[in-house]
């Protein structure tokens, strides 16, 4: 009887979890440059917030939350996604009562049941950003180039930033009734999807893979812009130009969500083949009175890191060494031994990596662990060098030994 | 209509989530120095791996586990502790064939339905480590040095270790029936937990805090050892005392879980009332088996972050300073807005950490902005400093103002 981790999950192992300790702290520190503030919030939250939040109408709700009943009797659900929880602690802890903007980031598990394929997780994880309390199109341009940041630094080549302005909602509401008009004729020879979608939110369509080549000619929802939404794109594109973020306009861009308003954008990267967009956001200035709070504006993104570190795998980009051990310490005999213990203690409370063998090996296979652990220094304390207080030092790169005061180890090898 | 947290959980909130932060990133530059290596292993589980790994007659197992059915039919669990995932990903991804010790460590959330209380959450945050493969006594000694390590830089005060020996399944054995000829004849003047306790693991009935007035005389479970024990025992008290690690013997200490073999260890710290436990562990020898892995054994610790945090924040420890701000950008006039976009995003890439105001406020409140993001600069930027390609930069410390060359601000500011 052996036990597996549910299907659509990972183990995270060493040799592999030191690519995402690097993507994480690269996300820290950009964020820390941008000025925003970690939030945690809850791993699950109470179901209709992602009604309320998210859409009832979306796939994510309809079909892939993990909804149960806990032990009081609530109906509560795996996050599936990062905005709604952060959104529902800005209201209920009044955040909005601050002087400054709030300007969040969050780094975490969220869930959805999605049918199992290649690079799709039903635990995965995103770094997203939101930034609650203003309606300047700088702003936008600040989230979209944070993210754009984040990629270049990380090291992803071939990253690509499209944008569109998707209006407010009467703008929307307009846009529907053409782009219906449109599509009527067509209906036939959509895909199924795209028929359904036609009923349930139409702008989507125009994103279906499917079907591009009967969308020659639709209406651009650029079009049928008013003019609030076409000054606040406006001045997006010239802030993006300013900050020297490449861009594309592509007026199909919707993204899966129903709360945009005004800025939706993707970033788009090579060399995951179907899957091209690594992450995406955009401004959502009725999502906070819709859950209940007052009427304020937000911009934010979301940015999944499976498919960062899939592709940062893919593209062989190196990493920087994060696991070097200092000093990997040998005792020969049981004197040796007893010293070995404290010897390591007093090397790492001073600051250094250190290792013993803890299985009785012999001194060969300690030494070929110490190479496997890339040691820079291997110690030897023997029966006669612990008598005289001394300890055998080994440089591992250049073979170089020399004898060293034990009471002087911890100094030979921080230098 | 607004919505709240789940009852048991927590936001975790700029201001107070930087000691969150401070408290992993000690953690993890431990468990760097001690070469223990991170592993992520899923938020849910399989429901039986808790039964068989916890203990199906642990309270954790019979009364607080977030269990629910999966859209696949499956029973899954909200892990409610570290170790059986840790185990678990050991087995299957078979890290025992490895020639080195298995030396892990996670950090992240767990999660258990227990009453509402002060200092209790349903979804609360563990720092533990995992060392596999190995029998030696020392072992057992680093992981306790390590626990003790990490409350001593986090800068804890009082914390001291309490251990144990309780012994093989054999010598457990031997020591209940010991045990229980003893509270046969008070049984009656127990407390209703202490007289089921007595049914199902008569070892915990020492640890009650309600009935220890009667538990003068009873059975020392240190002196039912045997040799392999005994032995076991005295070597761990000998590489603690070299390691300099002050600890102390309670031989009532036998901690919630029914799978330690020979060392039990807790951490106690002062200042929180009831609850002086902060974190303990030990080692588990036939927990890999009866997961159905290969007869390896183990020791490991676990310790709460929550209480952690919370002694810190009642001890008043300080913070390092995580949150100050290198630049305030204040623009004045239309053209300099769009020239500040471009500047703050240069000085990003540069490293630096750089804010501006997005609510159109008026200069005196960017100011006050700045004073309250701590801002070691603030960099105006009018029309007439933009046509000359200059701008004023006041250092907030001394008041002190000078004008700068736009292209010279990032290497003003990194002096």
């Amino acid at each position: 009887m052996g036990f597996q981790k549910p299907p659509g999950t990972q183990d995270f192992l060493p040799n592999s979890v030191e690519r995402w300790q690097f993507v994480e702290s690269k996300a820290r520190d950009i964020c820390r440059r941008f000025n925003f503030r970690e939030i945690r919030t809850p791993i699950f939250e109470a179901t209709e917030l992602y009604q309320r939040g998210v859409g009832e109408t979306t796939d994510i709700v309809e079909k892939e939350m993990y909804t149960f009943t806990d032990r009081g009797d609530r109906s509560i659900t795996l996050r599936p996604e990062g905005t709604a929880g952060v959104v529902r602690a800005f209201v209920e802890n009044k955040l909005y009562g601050e002087p400054d903007l709030t300007k969040l980031y969050y780094i975490g598990p969220m869930f959805r049941y999605e049918r199992q394929q290649a690079g799709r997780y039903r635990q995965f994880h995103q770094f997203g950003v939101e930034a609650l309390g203003s309606v300047d199109p700088a702003l936008d341009a600040e989230v979209i180039a944070l993210g754009y940041t984040f990629y270049t630094e990380v090291g992803l080549k071939g990253v690509r930033v499209e944008i569109n302005s998707v209006g407010t909602p009467a703008v929307r509401a307009a846009f529907r009734e053409r782009l219906l008009a449109f599509l009527a004729p067509k209906r036939e020879l959509l895909c199924k999807d795209c028929q359904s979608r036609m009923e349930r939110n139409p702008l989507r369509v125009l994103d279906c893979k499917v079907d591009q080549k009967h969308f020659e000619g639709a209406p651009s929802i650029l079009d049928s812009l008013d003019e609030e939404c076409q000054t606040h794109f406006d001045a997006l594109k010239q802030h993006l130009t300013g900050m020297n973020i490449p861009y594309s306009i592509n007026p199909r861009l919707v993204r899966g969500l129903d709360y945009y308003t005004h800025t939706a954008f993707e970033y788009k990267a090579e060399g995951i083949g179907a899957i091209d967009t690594v992450g995406g956001g955009g401004r959502y200035n009725g999502l906070v009175a819709d859950i209940g709070g007052p009427d304020q504006p937000g911009v934010g993104l979301g940015l999944g890191l499976e498919r960062t570190v899939m592709l940062l795998e893919s593209q062989e980009t190196e990493l920087p060494d994060l696991h070097v051990l200092d000093v990997y310490l040998v005792a020969l005999g049981e004197a040796a031994e007893q010293e070995v213990s404290k010897l390591l203690q007093a090397l790492r409370i001073q600051g250094l990596s250190a290792e013993r063998d803890y299985q009785g090996r012999k001194m060969k296979a300690q030494m070929k662990s110490a190479d496997r652990l890339k040691a820079r220094y291997t110690a030897i304390l023997g029966e006669d060098e612990l008598a005289r207080g001394e300890i055998a030092l080994k440089e591992m790169a250049s073979g170089e030994q020399r004898v060293v005061r034990l009471d002087q180890l911890a100094a030979e090898v921080q230098q």
